[in-house]
């Protein structure tokens, strides 16, 4: 990261923060106005950056979480497709999730009667609360359940057969969320869904991270899963600018979606409508080969 | 534009070139390992680095052209979404598109006798062959012809009724390629353009250039084009790693393409299929409101 930078094709003279993703060799960057809020919390460091044109930008451990702007992307595509393909989803739980975003679009669902968010570091909540209020409007709804524990404990603790969707939304594999991506974990979350439930999980960028979802996908499969599905969607703060979410089913296929209950949903969205959620299950060609589809 | 930086999430210690976007007020960068390249054409400057994980890297007056490893998703959107809407496209000419990867796309159909690139900086042709060897491969084709010359011009003085499909392949609408976008240049390509033709242009970011987006399209309608279309595609190298081509159509509506033909098609692509080109035809919520859709 640095703080301050100028091109050619900058004709602010402002400071930028740089995400630079060692992985991939490739870089994302805000233009910025300053820190507004810097610590250090038992998980993980978190930053707030004011930004000129993307709001807020949510920091954690050095990688971009999130901007004013564009987490709609991703915050829509982590809880419309899934919903859209359950049948009836009425209880969901949300591993990490901590901004409170995705638990917003979860309870737009009318048929969802209980959403239970289990994040484990309660500071990236009052964070959002503070910076990214937006997000955090349905905190008080009545469905709601904000816990701040271990989501690998809530999950093995998790009675079976007693939920309908489970949405991981987490910071990449690699450090605390890394027990989210193994089989045990897939294991216990097979178990704690009912027969024709979902677990849709972020699976990071379809160009630059293509082998760690062809693994993701294959550690899901083995542990018992029935029908997987990657779905490809824009998400310009995070590497490549290009995201996914993979859904695992119980028991039943994953083929179609309730395109007309899409249709005439009684919510509005930024991103996310029946159209885009079918384009969202196109797979590219090299990404056909490399899943072996 | 800078030499070196450094952050927690950057194992490499090494050097990134950034493009800091005022515009947006978003940065896209690469770890590279140096400049190999850097010149100042009549036109404007022109410098290639090589990065450590994207192959090369072309920049024109400080913007991101292109790199080796995601150049396909462009240039693969740029051609064959167009050349399977058209029943049959047999004389197709490519204004700008100087790194021919354009024109090795379009010459993959079979049904293309003809395919004129009217590029006005032969400087930018010539350090592709040198750089990007492989998007040049199709220059010996005897279907292709090679022209360093002023696009504007080169469509004014067009035959009326001659071609079937004219694909911009630009840069920006700020300086050398502003023409580009601007009533005159869209009369004179409907005027060239058989009943039935198609014209595809680079149109922006859906997200940071909405606006410009909308502003093009009413130009292009203006100018007496029946029918548009806006496709998206990820596009990493580029601001905010999302981009669009919109298509124009004389005389005829843009409803569907030969999916048919997509399907069993002959030649070998790295992203696009049938499925992308459906999907690429979804338009977000949010650009739904913003074009009036």
């Amino acid at each position: 990261m640095k703080d301050s930078d100028m091109s050619e094709n900058d004709n602010s003279n402002g400071q930028w923060f740089h995400e630079l993703h060692g992985y991939s060799g490739s870089a994302i960057g805000f233009r910025v106005e300053g820190r507004v809020h810097a610590e250090t919390t038992p998980y993980q460091s978190i930053e707030i950056w004011k930004t000129t044109d993307w709001g807020h930008l949510m920091v954690i451990d050095g990688c971009v979480m999130l901007t004013t702007r564009d987490n709609f992307l991703y915050h829509e595509m982590m809880a419309h497709p899934v919903l859209f393909t359950h049948p009836r989803a009425k209880n969901v739980v949300i591993i990490g999730g901590g901004d409170c975003g995705t638990l917003r679009e979860v309870l737009r669902h009318d048929e969802v009667e209980s959403c239970i968010q289990v994040e484990i570091d309660e500071r990236v909540t009052r964070l959002a609360e503070q910076y990214f209020p937006e997000l955090c409007e349905a905190n008080d709804d009545p469905r709601a359940q904000l816990r701040f524990d271990d989501g690998l404990k809530f999950m093995a603790d998790a009675e079976p057969e007693s939920l309908d969707v489970v949405i991981v939304d987490s910071t990449d594999p690699i450090g605390p969320a890394e027990g989210l991506f193994n089989e045990e974990f897939y294991r216990n979350t097979l178990r704690a869904l009912k027969t024709g439930g979902i677990l849709v999980q972020q699976s990071e960028s379809p160009l630059v991270h293509s082998e760690l979802l062809r693994d993701m996908r294959s550690k899901m499969k083995g542990s018992g899963f029935a029908a997987l599905r990657t779905l490809c969607f824009p998400q310009p703060c995070y590497p490549s600018g290009w995201w996914s979410c993979t859904m695992a089913r119980k028991g039943v296929e994953l083929d179609g979606f309730r395109e007309r209950g899409a249709q005439i949903k009684t919510f509005k969205t930024q991103y996310y409508n029946a159209d885009i959620h079918r384009a969202a299950m196109a797979t590219p060609e090299f990404l056909r080969q490399i899943l072996g589809e």
